[in-house]
């Protein structure tokens, strides 16, 4: 219908992703939950809760039954939850004397969670594939242009020289490390869930433990120590990780944005697209702008997510809901934003050409510190500050260049010459990337 | 495809809303902007921006037009806005010489802002209907339990009596200055968005004004000072609005998931709902939970739209995508919410009997406060308060009541059996319910 | 002790305020509650709850007392209220019979609340004083520059040229919004909170309602049809109306950091400040920085204020405890924010010769509308916008301007040489400035 | 001054905490960035960048200053940054001719992030050794009331049996997960900052990497792959951390509250604490009200950190002072909660008793899933549900326990008065508890 972004037909292709909202959509949902009724079916059979064919007639019909899931609206609208309508629809489904043992012993959240957590395994395997490609395309580039000289910018001023390579590598660092986090928590995130009405398992009995244990084999699921059920950290560490995600590639996107300013020039997006519906010359930076834009949804987002945990008692429900409204519109902006990332990241035009320029067009204020370094040498260094400040003001005033100023009112012994080349001022910006490069490797 | 829970056919019945999001899924989106593009031609046409004709022949191939919203995704994937594909398919559809006058002088964001502000129109009308409703029924519910005593509770203790009378009228309180809120904002929230490229009307020369009245006029919106294309305080101060309505009635969902709580039992929802997968005893407060968490995504959401407000200069991207992503939610969150608050107050089962048990099953405590003021004529406060306590202790050890207690121990001349009765503490309960009501009726 | 930035030694010349935080802290914080504990005591001595002479002498009492606010810390932090404490500390400065009439059939959230408002109140009145210096800057800087021609830009990009004056109206324009906003709201936000123990004035008998008018009056507040102690909407609205404060000036300090760019240059911040710690030639926007950090804090901080809202029955402790650790952060930023726009807008230096420069950086291509427009009257629209996207990158890869390569390209009969000035591009920008201005002077 | 509560002497006790403020403070924040400029002296005296005996002298100097807060105002307010005026400070403690040598190379972003860092490492000591006593107040709990029967809720009703035991093992589970991710982040959380004006440690030429691991041995810091002046990755995660543990003692708090209620009744805050100004019966849930506010004010405040990620280029300016006025408040918040739940836990005082009655109260309706399982034993489940919906219905009208009805009802072979105890219904609850606190062991 299109009231969400991710759900629009019109804007999908910006700001959705297909691939992954075919993993998380009504679909997928009710593909994941009857899959888990299969499996609970089958590991109930083996323990011998239920009859053993009953369970494999269940996991049977299960795994082939297809429901529309507006079948599922109006029951959903009266209880909250589509698991007693679907359980209803299966146990039809299944039919004979084995529909009995449809569910037997679980409660709606051990197959609503559950199901999320096979819906999140898949589209974290999505994510952290594109991760990888972001990553080594990154790489790519940083190596690529580690000699490609350019202004350093500290608070929207240029500040000193600096080189694309490391910018790229500042791009690329903080994805490692989310790379090593995902690794970290995913077991954390992805357990199953299973505890019954109240998370006492209260209807296996004694059995409770060999059920959980036969399901999470079958669903290839580490088990939680206890039933998760209003638990949420699990679910919330893994949304700080899908805005850690976004929010990193923000940055690179502000950065890229404001790089492509006309008056900055240093980077188009060399995606064919961007046109204005009045003005032909305009070519706008459209990955840069969704990779901020997603990165401050999921910031909101995440928030919330945060507020839900907590959950009242054994089970909650507005918490839970609140869940349902929030966590799938991040697992698909990560999706999304990786994706631009990736486009990005391979088309970059980049003009080192105007990098230099604009390094240039400062008449050598970039060099300010590097004078005053070399100044320091031979006086204080709050005096060779301050000569340099005043030779800064002339320069602003007098559109001449720095070092020559400096070489005119100073007569320390500086070789103001072989200052001038931006190139020499990169201090261990290859010794950094050399660093950032090795963090990719070393996984 | 149900994504977020505003487009999912599960979940849909429950959270979100099939008459609001009509008026604002894709294709209200596309119809919203086609009419735009045909009041601006007939707006232009009569200025004389454009040939009279060709006008009439745009306005009415633009109101003759459909088109499938996914018939936008490419272009808008490439572009990041809807509009130049609409236009070249609008452009197709008018054919001949008219063709070349279509979307004149505008800019994307015209369209696109003023489509939202002639869907927001519509949805605050269905909207302020329900708040209407919904402020109406509350009142008639605050009206027929003046004399039904109940349990005051603060800090989720017993605290002294009050009416559930009474606590009606606390949730419809700030409906009524809700309502108010709505009439002052909306002139602000739902203005004409017309500035050109960006902002000068700068196609239109002189006749800039002129087309823009126009235009205001076929629309029936009112002008602003100036284009607001950057400018996001009217739309971010009617998300504010909206997550006032869902706040307060979430407020309202979070007494009545207290007040039915098994061992409190006051009120039940009278939905036939709430049912468990597992738990044949179960009725859920669905009605309630669903309230408190469209308070709480909202509360999130609306952080955003904040968030969104820092739009660069002329026309911003990110921000601009960042409400795009937001709104649409917070609105059908809110119109949902309202028609969850109407069900519930309409089928809201209201127990006497536990209301007056739960006041006699604290043993007098909550006639605490009253027998230390009616000490406190007898004695100095602080003694009248340190009896009081003491004897609060007494009961809660010996299962005494507190006026039994209290007879016992002091000998001021207190009338304690004149005491016994809640509904004899009620202060200005009444006076207060009738202030209520009148301000519901000043409008 | 500076945990937070509003409360620093070291940061709060920057990021605090001093004058507000003297109508807010601890101190004032006493000093409202003391007061009103002094209305009170007035109030009921005139109804003759207590007696008149008593009522006198709490109130001069509480007049004059003066209590650290360290004395209450401890009580606090056992009922996590200061009020029992602040009140046994009043009753024994006033000593004698009158003592146990001190507080006289109050709770502890009338006095915080109203103590709360009464802050508020002078708050306001310095922040809407602000505000109105902050608009009459804004007014004369948009006249001043109503003819400085600088470049539009939409998406980080050049779009077609404006004027500075504008693009200060723009910034003006939701400033005098939010005057009329502040305004209707505080009536609604600044009522007086009076309802004792559960909000029915349970201790006052049939008094309450005299007692309550009484204290408005003494206090010159406006009364609330009932208590509104769980009702927050005037908090929140209020709270949502400071975000909308700073995002607006949040709005213009972006557009400000964007300008100082060292590759744009075409204002700078005129304070004596910004100085770095290394590196002699820079000057950092430091009031325009905090401007946007200002503004996405309380964007933050407002979704707070709205979760807190779902306070539980007659009164709730923690969302009322979020206020407590929120509202007072949004006020002094709020504050502190208008000073710096205050104090950019008067030292703002324009560089209209960079304006210009940056306008001519562009070959013509921000013209690229206006050619468009121009070819249309001779051809239809879409031929025309393709012979000038056409142009357009012929002139990127030629360095031509494009008005040459149009007059070579197209045989239209088009006046170039007349387009070739920005300043005959500006559309309905003087206009709009006017209304902007008229608006302002509306009030 | 108090306009944060964190700050305040009001509320100092209650939502704050002594020891880390003192931790965080101005005064801590002035000391670690001269211990800072300290170790960055010596470090570079050992390499040769600056002479051995000058960073010597710098270092004892260091050491031994001491500077009001309020020294750095007015400068502060000036450049937006603490650092310029510190280290001119220092220089003149410092005198003769090492003083040129203070700061040499470094930027303020290192000083204040680096110092900022060794501010968190001893917070977070201080912090994880809370959470270490909590986790084992929590496991002592757990183990003492296994067999402590009570209510299981979910979704505000009374569901299925549960035990004491699993509850308070519900609350442990989450903080053992806490404890493993507080060891996995700490590393990426706590890197030296160290990059110089614009992370290329430009001043130092080749000697960038070796003054920079000196200093990090120095200060016993691991070094990050490049300077993350603009990479906020590691401090957002280590804020998300901090939110998962105030959600999470939240939400024990939310049970608290609900199980104080009087109505409820099972457990009581065993503080001497929580008086009303008014009512002399009411013993307030202050411990329990505290752990929901810092749980929601963190997570409000989560996504501010979020947003702030977005720092532009090589150092941003408004997202990085965002964190200076967030993260503090976080990490205090963290440590309050942390503190309020080990007394909570302490002195929790557990009323079997009332946890027995509650059970009782429901005529046995809380054994429906229980009977439903056991006639499903003999007939269909669909149709055993059926049956023990039905009853269900009769019990609330006649009042008669629900497996006496059944057994009326139903001649299915079940041993009714078998099932009639609730400890006989804790199914797996135990085996739950044992792997709860088996993982505790586990660090």
């Amino acid at each position: 219908m299109g009231i969400s972004v991710f759900d629009s037909a019109i804007f999908g292709g910006l700001l959705s992703d297909d691939l992954l909202v075919a993993l998380f959509d009504d679909h997928a949902h009710i593909r994941a939950m009857l899959d888990i009724e299969a499996a609970l079916a089958l590991a109930e059979g083996k323990v011998g809760v239920i009859p053993r064919p009953a369970g494999e007639e269940i996991a049977k019909a299960a795994r082939a039954f297809e429901l529309d899931p507006s079948a599922l609206r109006q029951e959903t609208a009266k209880a909250a939850i589509p698991v007693p309508a679907l359980v209803e629809a299966l146990r039809e489904a299944v039919g004979g004397d084995a529909a009995r043992f449809v569910h037997w012993g679980a409660t709606t959240q051990d197959i609503m969670d559950t199901g999320l957590v096979l819906r999140l395994r898949q589209a974290l395997d999505v994510i952290a594939s594109r991760l990888n490609t972001t990553i080594d395309l990154l790489a790519n580039l940083a190596e690529t242009h580690r000699a490609t000289v350019m202004v350093g910018r500290t608070r929207y001023q240029q500040a000193v020289p600096t080189s694309f390579g490391l910018k790229v590598a500042g791009w690329l660092a903080p994805l490692v490390r989310n790379r090593d986090r995902l690794g970290q928590l995913r077991p954390r995130a992805l357990m199953l869930s299973f505890g019954g009405a109240a998370g006492t398992l209260s209807a296996l009995g004694e059995q409770g433990i060999a059920v959980a244990s036969g399901l999470a084999d079958e669903l290839n699921l580490p088990l939680s120590p206890m039933p998760w059920h209003s638990q949420r950290d699990g679910i919330a560490e893994l949304s700080g990780w899908l805005s850690l995600v976004t929010a990193c590639l923000g940055k690179m996107g502000q950065d890229v944005l404001l790089m492509t300013q006309s008056e900055v020039g240093e980077v188009r997006e060399g995606l064919d697209g961007g046109g204005s519906s009045t003005m032909p010359q305009k070519a706008n930076p459209v990955a840069s702008e969704v990779l901020v834009t997603l990165a401050r949804a999921n910031a909101g987002l995440l928030a919330t997510m945060h507020q839900a945990m907590l959950q009242e008692h054994e089970r909650g429900g507005p918490g839970w809901q609140l869940e349902w409204a929030t966590l799938p519109q991040m697992v698909i902006a990560t999706g999304c934003a990786l994706g631009h990332a990736e486009r990005l990241t391979t088309s970059l035009e980049v003009n080192a050409e105007r990098m230099r320029d604009n390094l240039d067009r400062s008449n050598g204020l970039i060099l300010a510190e590097a004078a005053s370094f070399a100044l320091s040498q031979h006086l204080p260094r709050p005096r060779a500050q301050a000569l340099v400040k005043a030779a800064c003001l002339d320069c602003q005033q007098s559109g001449r260049h720095l070092l020559d100023v400096l070489a005119e009112q100073s007569s320390a012994p500086v070789n103001w010459s072989a200052m001038r080349d931006p190139a020499n001022h990169l201090g261990t910006a290859n010794g950094f990337i050399d660093a950032v490069l090795q963090s990719v490797g070393t996984e």
